[in-house]
Order: C-alpha cells, then structure tokens, then sequence
C-alpha cells in the first residue's frame, strides 16, 4: 500500500493573536498529502478540512489505535481502495475551554475567520490545492461536525462539500440536560475561578468535568459577553441562585443548527455533498437533533445522505472511511 | 432498647379498584407501633405516614442493612433516645409504572384520594392515633418527598406537618434532561407498548430502564390523557419526531412544587413543621430545585427548616433520624 | 392467595456471649410460618434455614422490591402453587467483618455451635417442627451456600438436605483474586486498624470496601489466629512486605468445599437433597469452583443437582423459586 | 521552543518474517530526531528505545492530547529545560495477541531479537547515534517497562540504562487473578478459537475483553507451545474443566522479574541507571510486585531508583517527564 506523507506546519495566526482567552496563536497544522504528491509536481488536490470534537484539536485526529486506523492510514486505504487522492488538513482551534466550535467569539477567539479567512488562503498558498470551493470539503465528528455544518451554512463560498459525523443538533437536547448538573458542579467548587483553577491545576481529566467544561465551552462560543467576569461567558443558568436565563439560553439557540436552515437553505442547496451521520444510542442524544435537522432540510429541498449506526457517540472514526469517499467523489479533480 | 412492632395491614381500597393501570387494589401497609403501644391501652398517639420513593411501595422502608436501619429500627432508637413515640404508617402507592407521585390521575389512579379518603379515616379507626392534623404528619423521601409536599400544600386539612427529603421540585432540572433519553430508548424499544413489554419481562431492571421508566410514570402522573393510547398518558415528547411537546411539559410544571407555593402558601404557613433537606451532590440536581423551593417559601413567608448533606440521592434514610425527631415534636400529644 | 406470618424472634445467643470480635450475643430471627400454622394447631412442619450472604443478616431475606420478591412472599406464592408448607429460618450470623461462614471462628465467635446446638434445639422447642434431620434443611446463597454446604459436610446429623445457590467454592478462583487489593487497600488504609476504624465510620459503604473487608472476613472465619494483633487474624498476604503466605493460605484451603468432599462423602451421601446453582457469569468465578465440585461429586458418588444460569452473581434470589419446592420435597412430613 | 522532528520508517524484518501469529513483518518505527539533529550534522546523540504497553505500538507514544502530551512534545520540552538531546526509537512490537512483552516466543515471533539483533543495528546504521551500550538506553510504561527490565537483565551489553514504569512485575499479583475470568469468558465465547474471531470482528473493543486478550497473550508470550492448537499457545488453567495447570504457571514465573534478578544481579549491575516507578492505586497491583523487586535489588545490591505515585496504572505518561532526563544523564555523551 502506498502511503501519503503528514506535514506538521506551524501556523502562526494574526486573526488569534491577543485571543480573549489566552491560548496560543500559533497553532501546529498536521496536512496529509496524499502518495502521488511529491511524485506528481504537476497535480493538483481537492482539499478536506477535518475538524476535531470537543477536547480535541488537529493532530489527535492522526491518533493511533491498533483497531481503530489513524485519518493518515484511513485516507491511505481509500485511495488503495481507488478513492482519488486528496489533502486534508486538519486544524487545531482548541482553547483553554476545551474548544472553539469554529465560530467567532469575543470570549474566545475568532475560529471561524482563523479558517476561512487564514488557514484556507495559507494552505492554498502552500500546497497543490485546486484552490475553489467545488474542491474544497470540511468534515469533522461531534463538535467537529458542528463545525462543518455550520461552515456549510455560512461560508459555502469557501466549502463546497460537508460531512457531519454525529455533530452537534438540537441543543434542547444535547446541551440543556447538562446544564442543571454544570451549575451543581460550578457551585461546589465555589465559582467558576476556582473551579477553573481547579480543572486547570488536576493531571488527570475526570469524564464528570469534561462535562462542565463542555458546558461553559459552549457558553464562550454561543454566549460570549465581554461585559461577564471573569472570563467573558453569559451561563444560561444563574449559577448561584440556580435560575435558569431564558434570554441566554435563545442566544444560544440561535446556534443551532435547527434554526439556521431556514436563513441558510440557498448556501446548503450549493453544496455539492451534505453528508450527515449519527449513531442511534448517542449518548448526548444527538441522533433526535440529527433527524429533526433532515427533516428540515427535506423541508427546504436541500439534497443531503443520512446514515444512522447501532453506536454510541464515542470511537466513531471507522466512519472517515465512509465520507471520505463520498467527499473525494464529491471534489474530484475531473467536476 | 424497646422494641416497637410492626402491623402488616392488607387494606382493601374502593378507590383504587379498576384502576387504569391495573394495578392491585388490596394494597399491604405496614404500621409501625411503638413501644409502649400494647401496654397503654389508653394512650393515643402522633402518626407520620412515611411515603416510599420511585420504584418503592411501604414495606421498602422496611428494608434491613447491616449498616443503614431500617425504619422501624430508627424509630425505636429515636423513642430510646427520647423521642416521643408515633405511629408509622407506610403506604403502598406502587403502580406498574413505579410509582403515583402520590396523586390523582387517570393513567394510574386515584392515590391521593386512596391516602387522603380512605387510608387516614381506616387507620384512625383501627390504631389509636391523635386523630386530627395537628397529630399527623407524612414524610418521605425522592418521589416520597414530593408526596410529602403536595400533601402538605393540598391538604393542609388532614396533615399538620411535613418532612421531605430530596423532593421531586424543580421539574426543569430533575425531570427534563432524562426525556430525550427516554424518547431514544423508546425508539429503539420499538414504541411504549414494545418497551413496555419487555420491561415487564426482564428479570433484572437496568439502571438505565428504570431511568426511561421514570420518565414515563412522570407523565402518567402529571399528564395523563385516557385518550392516548396504549396508556392514557400524553408525553412531552413525540416519541416518533422527537419534537417537544411544549403543552404537555406546561402541564407538568402544573405540579412542579416550584409553582403551587404561590397558591398554597396560606396551607403552608398553617402547618406546624416544613422541613426539607438534600444532597448538595443530588444526581438529579433536586437541590437547585429545593433551593429554589426555599426561595418561595421565604417569599411567602412560610416558616420551613432546611438542611443540606454533602451527599447525593441514593441511601440516606439516614435523615429520617433527623426528621422523625422534629416531627415528634411538631406532633406531640401535649400541644 | 393464603399468606404466611413472620415472627421476629430475639434469641439470646450464649455460645456468642463475649465473642472476640465483639459482636452482640442477642440475635433477631425471622421465622417465617406457613399459612395453616396458626389454624393447624396439631400439625408439625418441615423447617428449613434460609443463611443469608456477606454482609447479610436474617432479615435482609425479607427485604422487598417490587420486582423481586421478599422471601415470605415467594414461600407463599410456591405454597399457592402446591409446594408442602415449610417453616423457615433466618438467623442472624452478621459480625463487623461482615459475616462468619457460619463456622466456628476465635476471630468471630462459634457461629456454627450456635446454629446447630443452640437455635436448632430452640426452634424445634418453640414450633411445631419436625424436630427432626429427615425434615430439616438448610439453604443459602453466596456465603449463605457456603453455610449450607459446609453444614450439610459436618452436620448431616441435623440436617438432611441442602440447597447452595452461589456458593463460595474454588477459594483459588473466588478469593485469591482480590487478595492483592486487599493488601493494597489496606496499606493505603494505614493498616487493618486503621482501615478499619475508617470503614466503620464511613456512612456509605463503598463496594471496593466491601471487597477488602469480605478478605478480611474470610481470614476472620478460616485463618483466626488469637495471638496475631489487631483482630486475632491470620491473612494470607504480609500487608507491610506484599509477600504471599503459603502457610495461612494453606489454612484457607482446608475450608474450600472442594477439599472437604473426599472426608465427608459418607455425611453428603446421607443427604435426601444436595441442590446447587451458579450463574455462567458470576463476578467471582464461583461456577467454576461449582463445576469442579460437581466433578468431585460425581467422582465419589453423591447424588446431587446441580442448575446453571446465564446470570452474576447479584439479585438472584429469584432461585428460591426453585430451590424452596425442592427442599419442600425432600423435606415432607409423609417420607 | 525548539522542536524535534518524527521520521516514520518502515522497517522490513527479517526476523519477523513468517510469525506464527501471522503478524506483519514490515514494521512502522517512528524516530524521534532532536531540535539539533539537522543543524549539526557531525553530533552523535543518545537513543532511548521506547517501549507500548500492552495493547500498544510505538506510533502511540505519539498520540496527542491537549492535556497529556505526546512522546515527542515531551522531550522537546525536556530538552528546552535543559536536558541533554537524545534519539527515541519507538519499536513496534504489536501482535493479534496485543503484544509481545518483548520476548522471543514461538506463539508471536522473536521480538527480543528483531529489537536487539536487527532494530539496533539499523537505527545505529541509518541515524548518528552514539553507538554503544553506554549510550543506549530502554524504557517502556507497563508491558513496555517489562520489557525494558527483561532487556536491562538479558541485553545489558546492548543496553547501558533502564527505565521501567508500572512494568508487570509480581506474576502472581498482576495476572493470576485474571486468570479465573479468561476462563470463564473463554467458555461462555465457546472456546479460544471462536472467542479470538468474535474479537477480531468486533468495531469495538470492550475493557473485559482486552483483559481477557490479555491473559492470552501473556500465555503466547511466557508458555508458548507449539504443539498446542489452535495457537501454539498453553494456558495456566485448563479452559474445558477450569483446573490450574502449575506446570503451566510455572513457565510464566520464570518470566517473572522477581526470579530474575537473583541470576542476572551482574547484568543489573552493571547498567547505568536503573529507574524504576509505580502508582500506589495500580489497579493490577503492580506497586506490590514493585516493591518485592526492589527487596530483590537492595539484596542483591543493585543500585536503583524506585518513585511511587498516588496514582493508578493509566494515563501515566507524565513520568516519562522524569525518566527521561535521568536517562539523558546517564547516557550522555561526555560520560
């Protein structure tokens, strides 16, 4: 089997530089180039953006696993299974919150023009990209797969294809049952300071505050407020008194992919592939939010895939081998 | 130590026979007597009904442990401690669902009526109780709690004081997150009936059963519907869509106790003991709901004691040591 | 359907009086009567003692559920269904280890003289038993299966047919496995008294502690020795150095049903029921010690019984549904 | 800070070449080359070759995680603080079984000698290494650090220096107690053949499985056979009739490094480091096997470093911080 070749570049970012939160602004970019690269100067590739889940940034995705492939080795089979060749590039938008939903936010940084605005530009500058949206996909699982949607919805000048890997859909269920827990939690480690130095000081991340640090993620990403100490974040939950904020809680909405068909439906009519996927013991009971989004977009004629699988949420990347395909036939050179 | 003795009552109620669920209308009710019950046979007593949580029925609170008494134990080691005696009396509420909420509704049956009608006038009757409010009291704890409450709030007329541990309040917090849940399982259960079914038929109860069980007893208390098949009971979610119900939710928060103080608080403030307590690790999250519980009452001005454990939901009968104690004295004979 | 009664008797215990481990010598039995008892007033009864597991006493056999029985109830139900009535016994052999094997033990105290010398005798005085071994049995589950194994080994005298369900045996597969973390725990603990003292303070008994307490148990009831502080306890591992002890451990084997068979073949022989059972998945492997001595059984030709289940170790007290009209069978008055 | 690059080579075996486990003889090695490497082209450095844990190939020391850093990312840092440069060769030495603890067998292959006769020659070949055993070094978390103690014992003229982390030290307390439950899966999967397949097909593998695939594999490593079908592999227990096999048991214990060191104490000697660590939580009870070895070194006179954690056994890699640095030291190229 012929192998492709992962370039680990460091972006260094203006966008991200002096972000909110304090991470980093130069960012390691792991690009898989694909194995006829360096033999064929000439040739140019359809390029995947993939994007990490929540906790996670680019370089995880090359991950390995005995039974469970690397992306680099997953792509590799494809092409050695006839898919053409493409690059994919694989971004790190982690924050100090775990991660930044690719969207622009006061309280965290500015994700989404970090992607669109730098990192496309730049690796089309570097790499043998064919540099238009008909070639150029975003996929990604979990909050990756928010991502790509969201990506598709708002810059399907940039993306011409998505793939949508159990991502994140109707926030009603996926988020809200977490949130009366994040409070409990926030006010037992008195505030979310302390909580944070807390989390921040422990060398082992327990899966129970992975789940509060998802919550206040996704609050620095839907609800920024640079107005809120100490990090910037409305809550939809007032975390001392245990009220609930209703008028947080719909900034948050507006997020949801739920509710942006309907002001996107032209740009997702654009796209050359809507992949979406979700597995039907989702343990954040992301499938409900999966079938109410295709019911949307069956309402508003947008043509998309959607498989379902007899899984959970987690240890899902077999499904790479899945879109992958469908993306490169949806990018190829030959269109 | 005196030993009290505990009476197996097999009570044969009008009200519940035919019950919508079909469940047994002759019901076992233990009824603890204290001590010194046979050798006064002039003395009345206080009498606290003791109401059992989900997926419990009164002989429960009869259940031994090397290392957590049973009621009855408790009760004799208050009385030796210098507690006035009481009467105990453990209803059985139980329905196929898990439980009654301790209400009326169609989907289940008439409990509160059962508890209210025709449980304290037998009782008083057949035991030599004090047989007025001011001598009777109902505790409970978890769905036992809220039984407590509702009482307490309803019928003020009948029950002069209340204990409720870690309470069903706060429906947003302790209820709702577990409905998406309970929507996907009864998808992959193939519908109510089917789940239902194999529920049934299960030797073992999964922990993860009894959370969608809960789920749908909830809505046979709070928004039944003889109309809906195949159990009378509206939910607040299209299992089929997933689309949340907003009207079937809004009649859950009908029996929320966050919303009945503000009717009731001319019942609460006639009572002669409100206590309420929890875990501040409540993996329900009942203590959000119970401070905001506390909130309304101090609003109202309704004189209440609250306490807080650093601990969670499960095994804390313990409290009972606490709150049989102030009941007693909130009951006693000489006032 | 006719029910049985429960009487709750406290046996003053002088074979326990002054027990090294400090545990009380007045003892509650439960003693369960069959419906006909009080109307039959000439009538005797089989009797069978029902030993519960570790960290169990006498009356947790009646603890209920509504999906899983208490034992008065199931006896009932199996009379309703046409099993001879029995009368059943639930002693109390609980010690602050957690149980005592029902053998005789320095460390605990001579539980087996005061099951078979003291109550048999004080039963067989106060009921209208069958006061004698041809109607007299006794059953377990876990510890409590040990207990009738190793009774029925020692004192088929008294009594005349077993039923074991679960039982401890293959000590190299049930309790050698654990034995490291025993350790382990211990030395994190501080020591066994210290250990200890911290476990009896605990109000929530953590399973992993139960683990670590039921080593300390079984060292209690098959390796006492009075001259080893703190406990009069031998343990099969050093806890400063680590290093595993052959000679204590020896000790423990001599306990093991498997090497009992071959001395009292002649007792078990005797016996009008050897009844066994054991779940394929039981969490400490005793089916394959129930396996082994099976073998053993059939290599020196005692006629036995023995059931497998797809099912743990835990919640299986559903088996006295088929062990009870067993024993009843063995047991009845006409043979 | 200055970072160090990976080369991912494919190493061709010959020694490996037709395994009787059928596993591939071309081997991904990942080389870690340090910040200087390309800058100072007449520079010899240090090698540490890196061992997996069990279930693990080198490409895994690489595995990302915002909170827990890779392999290489750490010894970046590492040098930024000042530690010398070194080379790290992570070897693949994965079998179908999960692993090879690094040891010839008939049942996986000849690792100990791929590692030892071809790997260390090639990398000495192919990279500027200071090319003897002074300078050479060997470290591995878990089945790695068993390995890095059975070539510190048998290869101490290959290797100068050790490092061992939670190595499977104390046969008797780290496996045996797993043993029981093989069995029992072995028999409820319906033999080894058919449990291996049901293994190999599954998407995902479960934690009870891998515990089960690891007992096997330790067989295939310390009691291989090759009359033995269907692998070639003899088993510490009797799967059919679940009997222990002591001869069996004895083979591994030879294994074992606690009867190691008394015939190879002149090797151990004979290294320039010898580190060793362990979690005082060790969920295998590895730190009891830890510390016995440590009796052994202090007896034999083995100078050594031996840390304890307040941990557990996974997710530890945050000790190679410390290892690695000691090793830098002992293996400099001043010395």
């Amino acid at each position: 089997m012929k192998h492709g070749q992962v370039m680990f570049e460091a972006f260094e970012s203006s966008v991200l530089k002096g972000n909110a939160a304090g991470d980093p602004h130069v960012r390691r970019v792991p690009v898989y180039l694909p194995p006829s690269y360096d033999g064929s100067p000439a040739r140019r590739y359809p390029v995947v953006y993939v994007l990490s889940g929540f906790a996670g940034r680019g370089r995880m995705l090359l991950n390995d696993s005995p039974w469970s492939a690397a992306l680099d080795d997953r792509m590799d089979l494809a092409v050695a299974h006839g898919c053409e060749e493409m690059i994919l590039v694989m971004p790190d938008c982690f924050t100090r919150f775990g991660g930044s939903q690719y969207v622009n936010s006061t309280a965290t940084g500015r994700y989404q023009d970090h992607l669109v605005n730098e990192l496309v530009p730049w690796i089309d500058g570097r790499y043998r990209t064919l540099a238009s949206r008909e070639h150029r996909g975003v996929a990604g699982k979990s909050s990756g797969g928010y991502g790509a949607l969201i990506l598709g919805l708002r810059h399907a000048a940039t993306f011409g294809a998505i793939a949508c890997h159990s991502g994140d859909i109707g926030f009603d269920y996926c988020y809200r049952p977490d949130v009366p827990k994040f409070c409990a939690a926030i006010q037992r480690g008195g505030g979310l300071a302390a909580w944070m130095s807390k989390f921040d000081a422990g060398v082992h991340k327990k899966s129970d505050d992975l789940h509060v640090l998802n919550i206040l993620a996704m609050a620095a990403c839907y609800s920024p407020n640079p107005a809120t100490p100490p990090f910037g974040i409305d809550l939809p939950i007032d975390v001392e008194s245990g009220r609930w904020r209703d008028e947080v809680w719909h900034r948050w909405l507006e997020h949801d992919p739920l509710n942006l068909v309907e002001r996107h439906y032209d740009a997702l009519r654009s796209l050359r592939l809507v992949y979406l996927d979700c597995g039907t013991r989702d343990e954040w009971s992301l499938h409900l939010g999966a079938r109410l989004l295709v019911e949307k977009l069956q309402q508003f004629r947008v043509e998309h895939e959607y498989l379902e699988y007899d899984d959970g949420h987690m240890n899902v990347s077999y499904r790479y081998d899945v879109s992958l395909p469908k993306m490169s036939r949806a990018l190829a050179a030959g269109d």
